[in-house]
């Protein structure tokens, strides 16, 4: 396995992939806004979307694409940032609709070939005369190093892009899988397979957006189960405000350009690409976590020992969306107590007698009372740009780890101030 | 039945109560920080306690208090602010039953006659020298007009105390409620009843505290049938930051003075009763929302329209806690779409297409979707001291009330600030 690569362009590193970020004016300043990725082949498709009762237009058009298409094959993704095309009824359905008309028409592709995602304000419609003028300047400018400016298209509150690539062995085959995502407020994915039932694990939910390629050739059944394992643990474990989107969209394409034998679920290549695929999809969501708005630190929450994981992930997402501890991470204060009190509440079995906790390697609490630390090295750790938690909760085997932001002045700024 | 008075002194407006409030240290600047509240006889007693698994110390001794005394007699409530004697293990354990005899001794009363209470920072002990000093001169203060000294005692980081009382015809007889409460941060109460089961309506949980005394004559089970009753429409429905504290306890006293017939449940004077306790217990409550940590605004979330009660309650909460919706309100923008979104992660059922949402009277949403409104109006309306967001599902018949308050630069300022 080689070495996870976050430089700039993540997603025409892999091999069969073009891609264009340009601008068509949804944005204020001439920033790019529509992305366009393609494949120069058909490629075997899975999604998952969010779990939100309200779902954008393009989440609905994605959802029914994949079920219509028997063998979830897409030759292209096309997004714009600016506008969600959320709680547009009806008219937002025909737009959605049109955009990936009229990117299959202007890249002479079939039917049914083209995902659309959107993000960016709630209950506008889009400007159709402009997204046409936008898909038209992207497919002139489709390039093998466009991933770069594809990635910078899907920004919104952003400060910056969110990119990943890996490159692993599959026998004597060079695979790759290479990503890009969006996100920074209403964060708080719970996204579930396309075509599967709601999760309901967690009672919490974002709009991130994430669309991945890789060059492998892999089953659709076995591409299902890779994303769905990889959303879990890095997508659907990551929260800013606890808030869960509208559109909330990762797609992952492959397009069989590799010279691996098809890999197959539960075979020994499958582990090798899943693996490499949680690997980006972790990266790209601490990526998310960290430029969470108005973060200063990406704050890592691991709970150990509970009941079970379902347990572990519900004491970790209520520890990381407390403001409480949050503001307390944003005032370099190591306050154990606002961990703890959200632990209490989380519903996860708690014996307080059992529960230990660590800020980095510094024990905070032993046996649920505080214990004698170095303040001063504490704070310390608390002034890193990363900082991890570790709650033990001594009831069983089940561990989670999830990632979130603090809470700062900046973050009530840019929430106050971004109007509908 | 009379108006509800929220005037100073509340809790010793009921006649038979005296009280007092006196500084023992615990706060900076000579603040006072214990409060002491005497039945002028043995009252019934009723209270509800925390569901958060760290309990306190005082939550501990309190509930083992009522489960031992059968008939739930209680002469006293003494109170403390500035340590919540939380996660202090045995020590503290040990504490909270010396406050109690401390108390218990110095007016004379026999053992298990005292109600204990505590808010403040978690994890320090009790410097008991201090609460022995205080509680001998609470002792001499005592005072049938000590309420409002009694009620700014219990005051954390709340800017105003919390107060409220109200008369009542019961036949020829007048029953009296008076109430104080404190609570500003760690709010979101999720309140049991003494001895009963954990309620696991909702997945959510304040320090709250609040002490109510009344003169009826009431039984026992007609005291934890109306303080149930109150308390789940009351500080049940209200949150500030989303996180449920390990001291949450409201108490209730009725001493009997009254000439009243005993109140048995379900009776027409028990509904006399009920209705006048819910009254007094959401006026308190809504004067801890609107003080919440930082507020500009009380806020009231309003869902109707539910498949049932319990989804309108988990409806109006993760509107109520949303941070996107509290923070537009601070920024006084009509951001329909922010509510819309949490409703939608909410785990309600809801039909898109059925969903109306009003602010103030003026509609912002109509089936799904946005509606011209008069946007100037509306953020009149959002600069008002108190806003009122009105969901309609049109799923069924369930509906319900929470009160919370916007999210400003000064919530985060005291909550980076405020260390352990």
């Amino acid at each position: 396995m080689m070495e996870l690569d976050t430089s700039a362009g993540a997603i025409t590193r892999v091999p069969g992939f073009e891609a264009a970020g340009v601008s068509c004016g949804l944005k204020e300043g001439g920033q790019p806004d529509l992305a366009l990725v393609v494949c120069d082949r058909e490629a075997t498709t899975a999604a998952t979307f969010t779990s939100n009762a309200f779902k954008a237009a393009p989440v609905l058009y994605d959802s029914a694409l994949l079920s219509r298409s028997e063998s979830g094959v897409i030759r292209a993704v096309v997004a714009n940032a600016g506008i969600a095309n959320a709680c547009t009824g009806e008219q937002g359905d025909r737009d959605a609709h049109q955009m990936a008309r009229l990117t299959e028409n202007m890249l002479g592709f079939p039917p049914n070939s083209v995902f659309v995602m959107s993000t960016g304000v709630i209950g506008k419609l889009l400007p159709m005369d402009q997204i046409e003028a936008g898909i038209r300047s992207a497919c002139q400018a489709l390039s093998p190093s466009g991933g770069a400016k594809a990635a910078k298209a899907i920004m919104t509150t952003d400060l910056v892009p969110k990119e990943a690539s890996i490159q692993f062995k599959l026998g004597e085959a060079i695979g790759s899988i290479g990503g890009m995502a969006k996100g920074s407020g209403m964060i708080h994915p719970d996204l579930v397979l396309a075509g599967s039932s709601p999760n309901n694990a967690s009672p919490l939910h974002a709009t991130m957006l994430s669309a991945i390629v890789t060059d492998v050739n892999i089953s659709r059944n076995a591409l299902n189960g890779a994303l769905s394992k990889a959303v879990d643990t890095s997508f659907n474990r990551i929260t800013v405000d606890g808030d869960t989107s509208t559109n909330d969209t990762v797609v992952l394409l492959a397009g069989s350009q590799a010279d691996n034998v098809m890999i197959e679920i539960d075979t020994p290549s499958y582990t090798v690409f899943e693996n490499a695929l949680v690997d980006v999809c972790q990266s790209l969501a601490k990526q998310i976590a960290g430029d969470g708005e108005g973060a200063t630190r990406l704050v890592e929450i691991v709970v150990e020992g509970a009941v079970d994981h379902a347990q572990a992930v519900q004491a970790a997402k209520t520890v990381a969306t407390s403001p409480l501890v949050k503001t307390a991470i944003f005032g370099t204060d190591p306050n154990w107590g606002r961990v703890l009190a959200a632990v209490g509440r989380s519903g996860a079995q708690v014996i307080p007698s059992r529960t230990g906790l660590w800020l980095e390697d510094i024990q905070l609490v032993e046996q649920g009372r505080p214990i004698p630390f170095d303040e001063e090295a504490a704070r310390m750790a608390l002034s890193n740009p990363e900082v991890r938690f570790t709650v033990h909760l001594g009831m069983g085997e089940g561990y989670a780890t999830v990632w979130t932001c603090d809470l700062s002045y900046k973050y009530v700024e840019i929430n106050a101030e971004y109007h509908t």
